[in-house]
């Protein structure tokens, strides 16, 4: 099958019915941007044998794809609105990896309310390299940056955190298998719904795709402020304080392992009942796990005692 | 050095000075668009031994990716604005390597007015693989598209045909080296220009990046319509010229070659004096090379003999 049988077959599907694709049939897409609105725009590439494994569902892998670009829009506080995906696809994958591959991304379409814009397929003899480029909508000065961290503001996260870090590790076979502790490696949960509501409620935010230090230090970065965090404040799941309480080592892979795709950010004490409000509403758990300081470095504590990973990936200068 | 210090070290300055870049601090790029404008969006990755050897200069091979992106939205007839970068860079990729290349951006966004305004680096084991993302403006409804050709319109092309697809011949050794041609193969001239003029001119656009006769194919295919080809008015240059009088044969590259950035594009007759005149002002050879037709076939003729290639990538349905 020609790259153009491909396009028509399996990714003009995805593009239909949104006018600005031009069904695919053009050199690039035509959007609309409504009035009073910004164009939020992020990239981001995921390899095979990097980012993911290569024998998973290529619907899975669709998927993942596009939930780590729509993460990004969350951080901003973004709707999602188009994408544009760039494959480099080897030999090896067939006309039936396509089709699942397409089955994924249009599953993912409804569930984000986006849709294909446009896009390259290329043939390489190197690993399956996949790149999506996703478009957001915000309204005019309302997008959430990282810069925005005040001292005295809390810190929270949602959902929970190390997830992703610890399903790498039992698929790599470091841990014991752990079905939901691997399915939250394999398919992250962007949290666009609650990035869109904290507009004007958050003053910092980022997604933590490279761990919670690491992206903590970037906002404290941008924000020329520290942190101080609350260990036993940080939300883990059960199959993840199951293996902590046995084994309290993986503290490390919870506070600087990537890919937990779950928003960090920071709002005045006084907003502490909108955050509860929002999260109440969306059924998604947010839980405060410490406070932005004016001091030198992040500190994490448990109990007084000082417990910050000897690599924070992060040092006020 | 670390993702985050190459990003701050060499891809930052390629953003500063863009306000919604943001200076490469957050998740996502913020980008105004101005009242009254559409987005034009477009996707293209080049791969390390598909699209370029691997041992070209750097800084030629990101004025390559560059300019395949812009030649895209210059057939649109789209003015360019930001882009994103997505790179999978090899460990081979050294320090200097990425200098280089962005010494290139840096010479080519100021030459064709847009800026860097988000990306992603990722390590690869695999072939060195790179993805643009070019976002352009046009005023509303003016996007030149591929669908709006109309039986009895003239068929023109910017610059010469086939050098392209004759330099990556002598690149391969296929053919005596020459400098000229080679040249074209490596670094493209997007006709942004050209095509920001052509926006109320012509009837359909595309970039010749298939090859003459599969692009041409696009445009009668999506525009319902056939087209004839005069082949001694297609525009050569000198090198070019030279091969073809020596090795008929080498008609079959010119016609269905790709790489050649050129635009293909069609105009009524009553507007043949405009096309002449905007090729004049913006010093842009343009040549009519045939005409759109409501025949069966895209036939290309010569002296009134049929001389159209066996494989044209295309035929009426």
């Amino acid at each position: 099958m020609d790259e153009f049988t491909l396009i028509r077959t399996y990714f003009a599907p995805l593009a239909a019915g949104f006018r600005g694709s031009l069904n695919l049939t053009d050199d690039a897409a035509v959007l609309d941007i409504p009035a009073g609105n910004q164009l939020i725009a992020t990239t981001d590439t995921i390899v095979e044998g990097v980012h993911f494994i290569g024998s998973e569902d290529p619907s899975m892998i669709a998927k993942k794809l596009l939930r780590v670009n729509l993460s990004d829009l969350a951080a901003m506080g973004a709707t999602p609105y188009a994408y544009l995906l760039a494959g480099t696809l080897p030999k090896k994958v067939n006309v039936n990896w396509v089709k699942k591959f397409a089955k994924g991304l249009s599953e993912d379409q409804k569930l984000f309310g986006i849709a294909l814009a446009g896009g390259d397929t290329t043939a390489s003899f190197g690993p399956l390299t996949l790149t999506i480029t996703a478009l957001g909508l915000i309204p005019k000065c309302k997008a959430l940056r990282r810069n925005g961290a005040k001292a005295g503001d809390d810190i929270y996260v949602s959902g929970t955190i190390g997830d992703s870090a610890l399903g790498l590790l039992c698929l790599k076979k470091k841990l014991p298998r752990d079905r939901y502790l691997q399915l939250r490696y394999l398919l992250p949960q962007p949290r666009v719904a609650l990035g869109e509501k904290l507009r004007g409620v958050a003053n910092a935010c980022i997604d933590i795709s490279d761990g919670l230090m690491q992206d903590l230090g970037h906002i404290c970065h941008t924000s020329k402020t520290c942190a101080r965090l609350d260990r036993p404040m940080i939300p883990l799941s059960p199959p993840a304080r199951k293996l902590i309480e046995k084994k309290s080592a993986l503290w490390n892979a919870i506070l600087s392992g990537g890919d937990d795709y779950e928003l960090l950010f920071t709002a005045p004490k006084d907003k502490a009942s909108a955050v509860a409000a929002i999260s109440r509403n969306l059924k998604i758990p947010t839980t405060r796990i410490g406070s932005i300081t004016t001091g030198k470095n992040i500190v994490v504590e448990d109990g007084g005692k000082i417990v910050t990973p000897a690599k924070t990936g992060y040092k006020h200068f």
